[in-house]
């Protein structure tokens, strides 16, 4: 496509190299920028810019921080003995809104995936162990995409922490909620039963 | 929502704020950034505001350029007689990919919109009419969406170049290639009947 001018083609095709962003969008999303007060197209370049720049993992979870230990890590008032592993940031953010996880994190900053070509060794997997075994930690929960990926990851992590006194668990997989029966695939539904939860247990006489 | 770094939270916060893209989308963009090389969040960051504060408009046409005059203007191989009259910038890109016209463009930066509080005080009109008037302008192009506020853009620019000698017409409506005349809404049909090409007339003997 021809553009009028080559800042405007040369900010679209910028745009357009976000995932999930065309080239029409990034037509329009230019054309929104154009209108907008200098200010805000300022202060979204510099956002961007300082994302990138500014941004530091916490050493101990690998989760985005603002210093070298995250908010959830120095928080005193946060579980230190229960770890959530989670592939990726943005897990966290979705746990965290969430409010029903009062421990820490780990970050592992992606999933085991032999046909992409992530290896266990690209993970942050070592760290994690290492953490465990020296740290007073009674329960790692692994918080995983329902994917074979998930499984490997979680399968792989529990093998490498063997022997240690730590309780080892993986969030509920089920019906999510306000999902018709009906409409659920047959795996979900399969596994949902033989994780049924237990409402009431036989009374003995 | 709580995020765990304020660098992210502003860059999410300002890329929520573009047209089309909540808070998931923002987040999402946000954690590529940061997987990217930092090149490409320097490049996207200094190219939007580049666009914003680097930006020109022409003088004749008012389209966005990198000079006092845009690239179409000065063509010598554009016919400057014939002048497309268009809303916004966005409407000369798409007229420019058609490669149909060899004409000029006037991009009127907005519609006659009075729900809207856009009058024709704020629009590029009497520079359209000065232009036209004391040129060798010979046809005048409308190219608005089809709509009332289109409809009435015309009418108004048609009424204030009476007495010029100079043919004045519209983009034709009609039902758009590829759609089934039975998927076509009833406006757009009877106007396309109404407005039908002759394809042969009647031969006397």
């Amino acid at each position: 496509m021809n553009y009028p001018s080559k800042v405007i083609e040369k900010a679209i095709n910028e745009l357009a190299a976000l995932p999930g962003i065309g080239k029409k969008t990034a037509m329009r999303l230019a054309l929104h920028i154009l209108k907008q007060p200098i200010e805000n197209a300022v202060g979204l370049g510099e956002a961007l810019i300082a994302l990138r720049k500014e941004v530091k993992y916490c050493k101990n979870c690998h989760n985005i921080s603002d210093s070298d230990l995250c908010n959830i890590c120095i928080n005193p008032r946060r579980d230190s003995q229960t770890i959530c592993v989670v592939e990726d940031i943005k897990d966290v953010i979705a746990i965290e809104s969430t409010n029903q996880f009062n421990g820490v994190y780990h970050v592992l900053g992606g999933i085991i995936n032999p046909l992409m070509g992530v290896a266990p060794s690209q993970l942050n997997i070592d760290s994690l162990i290492e953490k465990v075994k020296e740290s007073d930690c009674k329960e790692v929960i692994f918080a995983f995409s329902a994917s074979i990926e998930g499984d490997t990851t979680a399968f792989y992590i529990s093998k490498k922490l063997t022997g240690t006194a730590v309780r080892i668990s993986s969030i509920a997989r089920g019906i999510p909620i306000g999902l018709d029966l009906e409409y659920t695939d047959e795996i979900t539904l399969g596994r949902s039963l033989l994780n049924r939860t237990i409402i009431q247990t036989v009374q003995s006489d």
